[in-house]
């Protein structure tokens, strides 16, 4: 497990990829007799693009080290220098595999419409123009919708790898979902419009049954935008914990998708679920190459790039199908990481430049990591008292010297209070738990958004199949 | 002027940065009392564009030097090296600014529109969705074709930053433009489906007056798209010769289409000629702040970042406003540059690894390269006749020993070739010829096209008003 890094794939790794391309192949051939079967294609493309990046990652290893994208794993008794910034790998294959895949949606349409086709060199009648393909019988919208996902998640792949090649700071980092957010957010604007949100019954009286929030909820999707990404980018720190908690909110999501696909009647929403599928199967694919290499031990690092990326996926299906709510709910360990990171992020308790957990190096197991205060360096009183609190109610380890002064108190992420809660543990071990209650919260979350919202919002798809 | 670079702005720089970028803005206020008119908007986000991209040219420099990417400059008395690939800035700044663009084209029908204003979770009659915003009044084509745009852009620079990374072996490089043109390629065949080309008067009792050449017009745009960008990075070598050769093409390409807008009446094509200025008008702000940082004595080299994405740029706007032949007219020295270099580019003649015309550093000027035949690795007959045939035109160096055997001939490029033609000159008194035949050359193409075209085809809108 611990031999050196090779960059070439096992005989085993060979086969297993090449069948799997084959088949996947086969099945995209396949889907051309039909009406296109979009869903079935983009599966196909996804297992395709999980071979791809897998040997991609493993190729470009010495590529990325020669270039200077390298990075040495500390929680580890032999410290090597392992490839770094391999999200941005993942990234361009799958925006590859996306962009391929943009025919597959509209091919019902395209064989529809191909019968007209008009030269927009030549000048014809206006009527001829007003039937034919441009402007009759093709969803331009929603390829309109899908272009800007594109577009996003290209611009968030750009800035992550800017990121990684020059290390921007923290507080300027920050933003740089906002900016990636702005294509999508454009022709959300261009393209929709929609600004209004269903009120909930019991405030409907007051407020009407659907309220427009205008500017407000261009707003409200900024910071969504610019949220997920950046609290995926904090919940790391320990081998394979980026990629795994993101496979399982886009499983979550992809579960949610198929709730409405697979109502007994069409649904409305059916069509945004569908494209929340095509972003997020693909998805899937590239980061479960990633996370087969990134799981302890770890051979690559993935970089700021896959986690503002990954945090940008669920942005842009969630925003453009309309269903944001849905991925707060699922992003709830990450908000908690993240209103508990916040004493630290704003400085109120000291932030050293890494608040991983510590590797005990005798047991070779992770615990908490501390943050000193100096006998003279003590917290202001408010903050003590909120120390105190937060020790009391076991939510931060706090250790004190025998005049009762604060000699350190754990990092307040995720990850340390996990550790201080369940004392030491192996670092697969604890990526593994921290990714099992992501799946617990996000299931009971996908629970009572289905089950529990009828009590507040009137109408649901899934309440009436359930 | 060989004094180090700095990089801060100079109190006149910061001033007229600050004024131009102040006017820009008022510009832009201005544009929403209107109907938005779009060129003035475009116009003034070049402006802007301008000032960004020079400003984080001289700002970022040392963050790219201490990130290693940076080269030596090997055509000067004192060699030093300065930051590389600052195309990347180029291509970043002008992505923001077309993005940030999207709405202006559409401000119109966006007012039109938003009277309708339909929410996609409730489920509306479908007499209502019909006549609502989604499917009613709004260009989503011209949407779609400027989103495809941007997604041919942003992989380019992607790709390119990607080359400069990692430094591609020339033979995969190559095909880096092939994988950015797909999104354009997918959207046109989503969306357009216009195979069929104008047929010359003298061929059309025999062919008829449309061609639908199908899968071949898909071949011909990837031709391009794979040709453009490339042609342009293989013309380089001396300080600026990529960007003013590539600010010559934009600025010819933006002078057709004005003749286009300055019919008396609305000609078809308008919107794709004012398509074309909206993505030319902001690269040309970007390339003129690269060119300043570029121009000799270099203080910034531009990368293949640069190259490819001027190229895709020219290659987006003449594919989507369907005046691809018009680009190969403009792209002529490039073309010549190309075919004279074919022997050393497949083997046919030695090709050291840098072409580029020798500087002396006793004149100080740049003299033709040469590569060496050594007395026992002297050219097969054929070839040798054919560099024999060269020398003779006047389209080569050829030196020989006293027995007749090659001793060395100039490496075969355009550079080199104007060197062998008008004896040793400055480098960038080189760049200057060199760009001022580039216009010469395009301006009497542009002439052709709208002169001459009336000989071979029936119809052209410029011939009207002239």
């Amino acid at each position: 497990m611990t031999a050196p890094p090779s960059s070439s794939l096992s005989r085993t790794e060979t086969l297993s990829l090449a069948s799997l391309s084959l088949a996947c192949v086969a099945v995209l051939a396949n889907t051309f007799q039909g009406d296109g079967a979009p869903l079935v294609a983009s599966l196909a493309l996804s297992g395709l693009a999980f071979a791809a990046c897998f040997a991609l990652i493993r190729w470009l290893g010495p590529n990325f080290m020669r270039a200077g994208l390298k990075g040495v794993d500390l929680n580890k008794h032999r410290r090597r220098e392992i490839p770094e910034c391999m999200g941005g790998v993942c990234a361009v294959v799958y925006l590859l595999v996306v962009i391929v895949f943009i025919p597959f949606p509209f091919y019902k349409d395209i064989v529809a419409a191909t019968s007209g086709g008009g030269n927009r060199d030549v000048v014809l009648q206006v009527e001829h123009v007003q039937q034919g393909r441009l402007l009759h019988r093709f969803p331009q919208g929603k390829l309109a919708s899908y272009l800007s996902a594109i577009i996003s998640l290209q611009s968030i792949a750009l800035l992550g790898i800017g990121d990684d090649i020059f290390d921007i700071r923290w507080r300027h980092k920050f933003f740089i979902p906002a900016f990636a957010a702005i294509p999508l957010l454009v022709v959300y604007f261009v393209d929709f419009g929609v600004t209004s949100i269903v009120v909930p019954i019991q405030l409907q009286p007051y407020l009407g049954q659907l309220l427009d929030l205008g500017a407000l909820y261009y707003l409200y999707m900024a910071a969504v935008a610019i949220f997920s990404p950046n609290s995926i980018n904090i919940l790391a720190g320990i081998n394979g914990i980026e990629v795994s908690q993101s496979v399982v909110i886009a499983l979550l999501l992809a579960i949610n998708d198929c709730l409405y696909l697979l109502t007994p009647y069409p649904h409305p929403a059916t069509d945004s679920h569908l494209f929340s599928l095509y972003f997020l199967l693909p998805f899937l694919g590239v980061s479960l190459a990633l996370l087969w290499h990134n799981w302890y031990p770890a051979r690559v690092f993935v970089g700021d790039t896959y986690c503002y990326f990954a945090g940008m996926v669920f942005v842009v299906v969630s925003i453009l199908g309309h269903f944001s709510k849905t991925l707060v709910l699922l992003l709830v360990p990450q908000i908690f990481n993240f209103v508990y990171s916040a004493p630290q992020l704003f400085g109120l308790v000291p932030c050293p430049r890494h608040r991983m957990p510590r590797f005990n190096a005798r047991t070779g197991l992770l615990e908490p990591s501390f943050t000193p205060w100096g006998p003279e360096r003590q917290p202001r009183a408010a903050v003590a008292r909120g120390l105190r609190l937060l020790g009391s109610l076991g939510l931060l380890a706090v250790r004190r010297d025998e005049e009762g002064r604060l000699v350190e108190t754990s990092n307040f992420t995720i990850l340390n209070l996990w550790l201080v809660w369940r004392g030491p543990l192996r670092e697969d071990r604890l990526a593994l738990e921290i990714t099992a209650m992501q799946m617990a919260v996000g299931l009971f979350g996908l629970f009572v958004r289905h089950r529990l919202a009828l009590l507040i919002f009137k109408e649901d798809n899934w309440s009436i199949v359930g």
